[in-house]
């Protein structure tokens, strides 16, 4: 298409949000208008699933549950009094912890204020807090009323890692404990390993720790028994992966100083535009669609995302999850074998022009891009002091034409992008984001009939890895007996479970390197204690 | 295949390399014996071609380059006494640098000693740093001897956090400026940003500036004419993407107090190894083939890079960088036009089995995953304090138990893998990683015939980007000269380019947001001063 046609092309289908100062531009992806008529009858299906979901349906039939992340934003849309309240009850909850805690009247017993916060928790429960954290942190010069850190693996050394950059400041360190069901084992190893550390430091963990958890939970039992200094509710109605507008997101965002208020604020807005069911004025409708003309339905093209923002880095990170985890199914709604999903990845621009962007432009086309794009591009106070690059040109100048120029490199060669456009980066408009694309999962999920909010595959390697832990139990109390070297077959075969022995050689070889009380010699172990 | 057999597999073709503590394992991925024998002539060839690219061959014929970064790790092996004599004497420069940093015998004006390192640069000019600077950093509750600061983009409000947060120790901040060219945009404006901002701060740049860069650059000559501390060199025969191993990745490590010689080492002793022209034997062109095998050699399926390491985290970024870059080319080596590439994501496990592990275990079938182990999980002297989660179960247990758990799970579902195992993660099996990756790349380049050592796909958007720089040039000038509201659309038109109208409208849009003598009001701009 020539040039005048792209323009006209971009003014007939910009969709536009100016309460948020947002746009979405599909103009340069290849569709025509055939495809909307085509695809209507189908959204239409979408938004009513969607409208069903709101209103309390059982929208994630295989765990028989309510989705109702929609509700934290907008509490009178819950479906009933019980759910409305717990909702406002826990923002204002918050709202109040994090501003007694500021203003020291929450205080650990050896300082006088706290001054950091150390979030231990994994996947849903980390991810959202790391993006908020990154990309709504205090700007520079100034600093968080809380600086934030975080355990979100089980990884022994990233923990050391973590724990000594407190150095001093564990006595002000508070510590939060997130997981939805009190039970993720590595969360659970993150806590005791913190434990520990605050032992060995003479410092009283459970004064400085609060806990998020469903009611209930092995962890809201401990909190409750070690007399924490407080418990934040999650509620099965809400998934790991949409739980940034509960206690979870908004927990660690108020502590860190950031407005709780404009961040639900936004979502709300964003919801209500994207609740229309009228598929061109819907920017999560769009998205939606154009995910589905790019992949055809079936994730043929990985979903690049690239946001013209440092502060955005986590982004695409934060929607590798949300997108992955809640359309990459095996099954569809009615269990057919459908193996869905869109694969997602990128970093930011322009430094991604430097990396992959050569393999984007000219090499294999499995892809369609999303540029995000933040046009206010540095606090005024400091671009009144920032100095020009070139005479009447600035960096964000720079940053800007480079995001025009990937964008026509990449469409002069046939790949296609989207442009989402926010006027500023603040916690409304990112509640808006975050929300635009929660409703273009759900609506994508809808055209493709799968269910977005369970994730029935993490199972099967929860499943597989405890089991691992109890072939470790009985290679090593099998060690302990036999004090002669053997292999890992050898073991296998006296246990009678030979099908066992390539774990059991990894498990011993893992055992040996890290010194556990077992020697690897010439294929054998050996117990030395 | 039933588990008796993948064992038989594993041992049959588990590839060691005991001198660097490593082993790749392929036996997850689906091939059979007369894959190999069917691809053996196409190996011999690609040996062949990187054996001549080690010799001084013009192996990237569209710049008329030779491909050096082999020689880096072992000079002996450079074609020519000037290019060995350049390589040890910055080897040694870097060394004897970065011990007179450390000893305070250069020290900049303000402060008696060099606290922390601001590196600026893009691309292979920053990526390869950050992972050493994450993956090498002093381990739990020590301090790097100088600590790492990046700017890598040429976002404004980017450089404002990554500034403010040197807060006062900007006195003690040596400054790194990396560009082979010394005109990469991006870092020249990093640059001009930083000079400003040391400007108010009181702080004499050039007296704490050191500059890596060709000969001769742009960059080289202001170095020279301000008296920099100092200049290291680049040379054309080594590309962005594979620089880690000159002054670029060197430097910044030496600074920080990493080993050079332990990374250079192990480097070396990967490329003994994966020199050898016995593929079997040769855990690079086992890397080469599988990735051929899973992706037809055309780029079919991507690849998922998942370290169960946290100081990992950035490798799958670095990978990605440097196989994308390499790989993704529109054009072989004779012309013929055919896409190539392999898309890489992934960020480090067990984190991701909480995030999209979902989608690969049961999602579209689009992939192939390289898990990345690392069999030491804490410092030994950090290990013995550290608490068992479990009876006789650590943390580090769970974490192997994640990657075994997870490599079944995706094994069951038909999803193939291959694992990379070292012992512990240090500059020399670090070295060894990186070494292995870029033998394969170059090696898979042979394969598929194309050249891995240019990047022709980025200049457009260069020059793209340059010429909407341009046109702002002219926007600005009409709408100076023309006191009414015009358009975007009509200012294209009476300046006789109406094929501009959308490129000046997002112009003129990012300047009103930015309040640089523009205002916008009902889709019409006004120049305001």
């Amino acid at each position: 298409m020539d040039q005048l046609t792209l323009w006209r092309r971009y003014r007939d289908y910009r969709c536009d949000l100016p309460a948020l100062g947002f746009s979405l531009d599909i103009s340069r992806m290849r569709f025509d208008e055939d495809f909307f008529a085509a695809m209507e009858p189908a959204m239409q299906r979408a938004f009513a699933a969607m409208a069903e979901l709101e209103n309390g349906a059982i929208a994630n039939p295989d765990e028989n549950r309510m989705v109702g992340h929609y509700w934290l934003r907008h509490s009178s849309l819950a479906p009933d009094d019980q759910i409305r309240q717990a909702i406002d009850a826990a923002q204002h909850d918050i709202r109040v912890f994090a501003d007694r805690v500021h203003r020291g009247d929450i205080a650990p017993p050896q300082s006088r204020k706290f001054t950091d916060l150390l979030l231990i928790g994994i996947g849903g429960s980390a991810l959202g807090p790391q993006l908020i954290a990154d990309a709504l942190g205090a700007p520079g010069g100034r600093k968080d009323k809380l600086a934030l850190h975080f355990l979100d693996n089980t990884d022994p050394e990233g923990i050391d890692c973590t724990l000594a950059q407190l150095g001093g400041r564990l006595k002000s360190t508070l510590v939060l404990i997130v997981s939805k069901s009190g039970t993720t084992p590595e969360t659970r190893n993150g806590m005791i390993e913190a434990i520990a550390y605050f032992g060995r430091k003479g410092v009283d963990f459970a004064k400085q720790a609060v806990a998020i958890t469903m009611a209930g939970s092995k962890l809201d039992q401990q909190a409750q028994s070690e007399r924490w200094l407080a418990t934040f509710p999650m509620w099965d109605w809400v998934g790991g992966r949409t739980s940034l507008m509960s206690a979870v997101g908004l927990l660690p965002m108020a502590l860190q100083g950031v407005d709780t208020h404009a961040l639900l604020e936004g979502a709300a807005e964003m919801d209500r535009a994207t609740r229309l069911a009228d598929t061109r004025k819907n920017p999560a409708a769009l998205l939606a669609l154009m995910w589905h003309l790019a992949t055809g339905g079936k994730g043929r093209k990985d979903m690049v995302i690239l946001p013209y923002k440092d502060r955005l880095l986590l982004f695409s990170r934060y929607l590798q999850q949300l997108v992955m985890e809640s359309l990459g199914k095996e099954k569809d709604l009615a269990g057919n074998v459908v193996n869905q999903g869109i694969a997602v990845y990128g970093n930011k621009g322009s430094t991604d022009q430097h990396a992959y962007v050569q393999q984007l432009r000219e090499g294999v086309d499995n892809f369609f891009a999303t540029f995000i794009v933040v046009l206010q591009d540095r606090i005024p106070a400091v671009a009144r002091t920032a100095p020009e690059v070139d005479t009447g040109v600035t960096s964000g100048d720079f940053l800007s034409g480079f995001w025009q120029g990937t964008r026509s490199a990449l469409y002069e060669n046939g790949r296609d992008s989207m442009t989402v456009t926010i006027d500023t980066l603040e916690a409304r408009t990112l509640g808006g984001l975050i929300a635009l694309y929660e409703r273009a999962v759900g609506l994508y999920a809808a055209l493709v009939n799968v269910n977005a909010y369970h994730q029935p595959g993490v199972e099967a390697g929860k499943k597989a890895a405890a089991a691992v832990i109890d072939v470790q139990r009985q290679v090593v109390a099998f060690l302990k007996e036999h004090k002669e070297p053997v292999s890992a077959e050898q073991i296998a075969d006296r246990l009678g479970q030979p099908n066992l022995a390539e774990t059991m050689y990894h498990v011993l070889t893992h055992l040996a390197a890290n010194k556990r009380g077992i020697t690897l010699s010439r294929g054998k172990f050996k117990w030395k204690g």
